[in-house]
């Protein structure tokens, strides 16, 4: 192979038992979380964002269908780490995962060490943009936070320690990929939103339907931190008493919007108010 | 029992096969909603909407674990249908419908007459917003749709023909009860949309991520029909090349909304830009 080839190999396997496979025959998610500190992707777009330039995590092996791999070559080749892929029928694959597969795409990745909070955020004076999601134990809610945080630009995500994992399987999938790219992090246990936001010198602004501030009237902060509670029992009241209660102007008789949802219209509100968006094409 | 009391009974039921139940046993959904045109409801907060004023179909009876009775009873008693109410225990619940039942609150509804479109749209010069729904198959984005629909006061949901439906189980669920107060029609097979925005004079925004002009730079029409096609492949070129095409401004990088999520931050844009929210508290 001459130099400067960039060329890819994949490795087919037939025998469901091949140890190669070893860490997709193990995609209980708790095991998987814990003790290896791996975590899945599945699909075609959700890979490429792994394969990617704003990766935060690496790739430590593919598994394909067969008839997946000439589309994604590319993909692989372009890879800084150039992970190994494995080829085997979707029918091994469900063999070996335990769940049916049906779009043939599959990966493990690695976690890295969990980034401070303070690392991930543009220091002042820049403008800051900064998510917080407190109590959120529903995977499809913080996956669809994370697409949001990323369709809007938020420089990070921040969790707290109830929180539940943003790369949970379904999580990252909810989440079209974006936690695999969206900058966050998990505040320490009993660190607190606003100590947080003031050593970080951001506005602390509490998403809740029944403040009296509208986020529309709001002159923008240059800085912000965005907190949402969960849908029902909300932001406790400690958190609503310290930080500034906003909440999204909505048609009166039905104030209900889901978590995700509101954090996504939010953060438009916001980053349009900072000047973050793209308006012209 | 005096003349001009409210008072409402509740009839417990202890035996799985008792005929009373029979709608709660065929909660296979395409037996409920083809053959004898009933949905189901499930949680307080859903019941709470069907039995309330701005319900758009009746409830033909309620099916209560014991302690959720109290607390409900004067929802029926203030109900104008005063539904028969049945109490029987979780299990029981579990036992008729053939699966888990939490929350032990259920209730079946019968739908109406299909309505006509221009029936749910203000007539001209009065202000509307329609959200028009194209090719949605997903129960879960089609209820979601609903709420957001809801949340910013949209007066009408279209559907076309292929798109779900908004009173199976899961829309009901995921729309947090928006579903059965938010006035819905569906289009006759072969309707186009472009055809009806002109007979009920709306102007025709199509969003797509593609689109050249963005939805804030726009000068908010006073009556839209806001059409979405499905993730993925979109709306169709005929729609799109016939509707005024917009964007929702997004950070550089991630242009990726869910379909839902997007129909509730377009909705909020041009509900704001029509003076219809409620910005002061």
């Amino acid at each position: 192979m001459g130099h400067g080839e960039e060329t890819v190999a994949a490795e087919p396997i037939a025998d469901p038992d091949d140890p190669r496979l070893e860490p997709y025959t193990r995609m209980r998610e708790r095991d998987l979380v814990g003790r290896t500190r791996r975590f899945i992707a599945e699909g075609e777009v959700t890979l490429r964002l792994l394969l990617g330039p704003r990766a935060r995590f690496r790739a430590e092996s593919i598994l394909l269908a067969p008839e997946r791999w000439p589309g994604l070559a590319p993909d692989v080749a372009a890879c800084r780490d150039k992970p190994p892929v494995y080829l085997a029928d979707k029918a091994v694959m469900s063999a070996v995962t335990g769940f049916p597969i049906h779009r043939g795409v599959l990966a493990v990745g690695r976690r890295g060490p969990e980034p401070d909070p303070a690392a991930l955020v543009p220091p002042a004076p820049a403008p800051a943009l900064v998510l917080g999601l407190a109590g959120l134990t529903n995977h499809d809610n913080v996956g669809a936070a994370f697409r949001n945080a990323a369709a809007f630009g938020a420089d990070a995500v921040l969790l707290d320690a109830t929180s539940c994992d943003p790369l949970y399987r379904k999580s990252i999938r909810v989440s079209a990929g974006a936690a695999l790219i969206q900058p966050f992090a998990r505040l320490a246990p009993g660190q607190d939103w606003l100590t947080l936001a003031r050593e970080l010198d951001l506005e602390a602004l509490a998403l809740s339907p029944g403040a009296a501030e509208s986020l529309d009237d709001l002159a923008t902060p240059k800085r912000v931190l965005l907190i949402l509670g969960t849908e029902g029992p909300g932001l406790d009241a400690a958190t609503l008493g310290r930080a500034r209660p906003v909440r999204i102007p909505m048609a009166p008789g039905f104030d209900s919007l889901n978590v995700a949802t509101a954090a996504g219209i939010a953060l438009q509100t916001i980053a349009r108010g900072q000047g973050r968006l793209a308006t012209v094409g």
